[in-house]
């Protein structure tokens, strides 16, 4: 049985999203993605499973039930996640579905939409996906920004990719995720609030003023096409931590052209691909951050791409400060990347 | 050679603060405790040295040079990080020493200390440690924060501790950390400004309010004493997240009183030894909070310790987003928690 707050159920719950009542900040309480507390006893880096009986494989009778199949293309398939952090919202849009649990903690449902955006070929990872791959994912993933925009209930959208068990993949099968939710994540938060207070101070875009600023330094530039740059980030949290930001300012990310995405999914082929022959296939993530779904325009904020190998692990002075301590400098990490490519 | 901003060197470097242009955040760049780039490639979550050549298993020559002797208990010693993050003040406590980096990045040099309290006993893990172990750990740390107290530099210190290769120990030999900074972390800064916006609209303070909360309701409760109530908290970043409040409202952990920290030291073995009797010597790290050096009597906020096994692994939704999807419930945890003792 698990208890959330006054429920007790003994089936599928619907994850729930709880305030730090000190700091304001949200978590996700997804228990039906574990199945018991004696799951996490002894418990290794994951390892993710290989071969047979791969979820991720999708037979006749899966694909016909599962498949999302308007947003599939040759290479790609999208499918709801089973174990989703958001669902579908029951509710249908209320205006508003906040509770004060206890008469204490503030909680409402985790709703929105969790896709698994699934390479059809189970045996690739990333250091292996060919341009089209790329690009089909940009692509398919835009489509899906697009479907959630008029979601009522949808906040923000999100594009993730885990690579390896380090970085939290726990199937083997190549997959990106796009987690649509019903409240802007804290970090995204973190990152509107500061750009409008730089904007306000400096009338312009801090992420414009970054790439003008790095464009010219070159100390922390690792690649660059007519679009895009890409740079190791000044104040960065992990080792090698890579953006990949558009030269030109924009705040959406469903809005960008097609050309566009296909030159950003040739781009993030080199990029992975100079991690994997200057790291040999390190684990890592990436993410997309853009302006919520609810902002029309927005001059402060610019979207792009985050790169974060896993090649360190934080300690208890990152958890419990929150101040990461990076043992490379991002100019070194940069250096070392410009070296050789795929 | 590491790069760091404009300055070039090819011998130890002093660490660096840099801000986050966008999220006003700090990060520690601390190139020294990394040798090169090329030490990431392929890195596998480290593993702990084992036997000779412990750098903390100290030789007479080792102890005259390093121990800080006047902080020594009979199984404790205290030396100087190697690979400080945060370095003596070589301006001594200049009133100023923020600078602008190639007139667009904000950087400071990052000073204060960096102590390694060390178990004087090599093969003994955390869950080994005998009670007059514990209570000795907490005192000397009471000590090296009075001692940090007094440095016009520091801004805050913290108490960690690291176990096991997947929360971060890079040496197997047993030892907590106390990070003394120049700056107040980001994590500290929400505690702070959140249970002051708590207390402005309440006129009470955010944690004894949840002390009371979590005692009436002892849904998530796992263990109480005379002055302390442990549980597993409401919005936990990670499975099992438990936290060690005092009952008694103070804000400073170095002016309790030495019973106090005898009690706490007795119920840390018994809190320790119920993680490793229910998760089998989990890998885990445990911090401190409490007020800035700098503040005097703080009404709003209560020091606390927070313990957080790490069996489970952040991916990139985790990262990018910092809204943390934790797949256990604190209330089956701390009902699993509550089954069996050490």
């Amino acid at each position: 049985m698990f208890y959330l707050g006054d429920e007790i159920a003994t089936i599928k719950l619907m994850p729930q999203l709880r305030q730090n009542i000190i700091t304001g900040e949200w978590v996700v309480i997804a228990p039906e993605r574990a199945k018991r507390p004696s799951d996490f006893v002894s418990a290794e880096s994951p390892k993710p499973s290989l071969g047979e009986n791969c979820p991720f494989c999708l037979d006749n009778e899966l694909y016909k039930k599962e498949s999302l199949s308007e947003f599939e293309t040759k290479d790609i398939y999208v499918i709801p996640n089973s174990f989703p952090a958001f669902v579908e919202d029951p509710q249908n849009c209320s205006p508003r579905s906040f509770k004060v649990e206890d008469g204490f903690y503030t909680t409402r449902p985790s709703t929105g939409g969790h896709d698994v955006i699934i390479i059809k070929k189970h045996n690739l990872q990333i250091f292996g996906f060919a341009e089209h791959i790329w690009e089909d994912l940009f692509l398919v993933a835009k489509r899906r920004y697009s479907y959630y925009r008029k979601d009522c209930n949808v906040r923000y959208s999100m594009l993730i990719y885990n690579q390896g068990a380090r970085a939290g993949a726990s199937i083997y099968h190549p997959h990106a995720q796009l987690m649509a939710s019903n409240i802007i994540p804290n970090q995204i938060s973190k990152e509107i609030h500061g750009s409008q207070s730089y904007f306000e101070e400096n009338g312009t875009c801090v992420f414009c003023d970054l790439l003008a600023h790095e464009k010219k330094q070159r100390l922390r530039v690792v690649e660059e096409t007519e679009s895009f740059l890409v740079f190791t980030f000044y104040a960065a949290r992990f080792p090698f931590e890579t953006w990949v930001v558009p030269k030109r300012h924009s705040a959406h990310f469903e809005q960008q052209q097609v050309s566009l995405l296909r030159e950003l999914g040739q781009l993030m082929k080199r990029v992975i691909g100079k991690l994997d022959a200057n790291l040999k296939s390190p684990a890592l993530n990436f993410y997309l951050h853009d302006s919520p779904a609810t902002v029309g325009k927005a001059d402060y904020f610019h979207w792009h791409l985050e790169i974060v190998p896993r090649v360190s692990t934080y300690g208890g002075y990152e958890l419990g400060s929150g101040t990461i301590i990076d043992v490379l400098s991002p100019e070194e990490a940069a250096k070392y990347l410009r070296q050789k490519s795929a």
